[in-house]
């Protein structure tokens, strides 16, 4: 069974940042600057964390995983955007 | 009643950026860069989105406002933290 989690990162350094970012590309849909959302399994999210527990410098950075729930009972407002539609952003932005 | 609410931020200008900071800094906690967790009743988040609304450019900016459920009955894995600790920042750090 899968369940929805939202992943928010701080990275202090540009080389990391590319790194978390094509990781987690990997895994889910790019919803903002530094901001994931990503339908897992459990086997999943274990081997998701550990990809960025090896990239990440854990004195300076910091991912925040946030259990949205199952996937199969996703409610119709779970999200609500304010400006432009929440939707998995078109032009992936990160700095380079 | 309060639920939690994580509310993440896009703002492509810097004086938008302090604004909407600002605004949420009267609301909640600030976990990251752009991550802040706040602890609303109904009519709480009302006036606080309502509040953001009125910073935000709507076609260029986003805030996403992601319910996490009742406070009260808030689960201890809600929420975990790879690298520093899961915790409000110590430091405000935004744009200048």
């Amino acid at each position: 069974m899968r369940r929805i989690y939202l992943i928010t990162y701080d990275v202090c350094d540009a080389k990391r940042l590319r790194q978390i970012f094509k990781c987690l590309r990997g895994w889910g849909d790019h919803l903002q600057y530094s901001v994931f959302e990503c339908q897992l399994t459990d086997a999943d999210l274990l081997r998701c964390k550990s990809e960025m527990a090896d990239i990440l410098h854990h004195g300076e950075d910091q991912v925040l995983v946030i259990d949205l729930g199952p996937a199969a009972s996703r409610s119709e407002t779970l999200v609500q955007a304010i400006g432009k539609p929440y939707s998995a952003m078109a032009a992936p932005c990160f700095v380079v």
